[in-house]
């Protein structure tokens, strides 16, 4: 999985590098844990942000965060950090042996949209994946454009689709990679 | 649904009050806005905590949240808050014309637990119902024998199953209000 923080789409429509949030990366990283993914990049340009997670990171990982919750060891051990998403892509290509197929997401329908289910089934049957989650607004048009899938948004019974990326993950991995 | 913070069980196994902490009331209130559910109950016999979440919701309801993002105002709206869980059952009761049948979740695997596709088409037949969460390490083993349903936890293809709660609660409205 790779949380993208630049590009992103600000409120007003701007690009713009969002701030790291301290519960994205808990969240998500259990989330992934529980559905067996191997890494989760988080990437942001900003030197200051990327030592925020560092730390964070280290915190649970090797500090006194490892002693007091093993459990969160376990989890915020998948997370690395990437100043870029080329460089994300990279160190999964190397780690690999090829470049993972990008999955990306929005919460906007689009016509060329891949179904969840339709999805899951190319994914059973093997092969490298990055799920690609943007914060703020969601990552940019010209971002969704070139990656090699757009999933459907998640919808409800309602015409509501505002859900936080860290329950749009979990809701995603669920539906991806549940039994 | 009921987000309890009392009385729920600590890392020792302590019966406590737990904090109110800001992003499972955003979270929370905008899966279950997408889901559609009615209500969004915070439970605390902390004075300054229920203090804590009028302050927040009303922000983001009738305050500058409301104009800076209209559409949290209208996830927050559905929080309500209640000093205890009777209170809140009553509420819902008042509301209903009859008390919900409750619902509650754990994350430990227990022999008299539903399946939530059975939950699931049960809830689809109608009737009102309380979906019940616990915050910290969980709700108490005397408050989960008391429930009407005790929810199968959620598992991944993992045996890894610590999720945060504000994402159990993304995926436990997804598998049973989801299209």
């Amino acid at each position: 999985m790779i949380l993208v923080h630049y590009p992103v789409v600000s409120k007003n429509g701007d690009i713009i590098a969002s701030a790291v949030t301290n519960l994205d990366l808990h969240d998500i990283a259990r989330a992934g844990r529980t559905y067996g993914i191997c890494s989760l990049y988080i990437v942001t340009p900003v030197r200051d942000q990327l030592e925020l997670v560092d730390k964070i990171v280290s915190h649970w990982v090797s500090g006194a965060g490892a002693v007091y919750n093993p459990q969160r060891k376990e989890a915020l051990s998948i997370i690395r950090v990437s100043e870029s998403f080329e460089a994300a892509l990279s160190d999964i290509a190397a780690e690999d042996n090829g470049y993972p197929k990008t999955i990306v997401t929005s919460a906007r329908k689009r016509a060329n949209s891949l179904k969840m289910d339709v999805l899951r089934d190319t994914i059973r049957m093997g092969g490298s994946y990055a799920l690609v989650l943007g914060t703020a607004w969601g990552l940019t048009e010209d971002f969704l454009n070139r990656a090699d899938y757009l999933l459907e948004p998640i919808c409800g019974p309602t015409d509501y689709n505002h859900l936080s990326v860290r329950s749009a993950a979990a809701i995603i991995l669920d539906r991806l990679l549940g039994n």
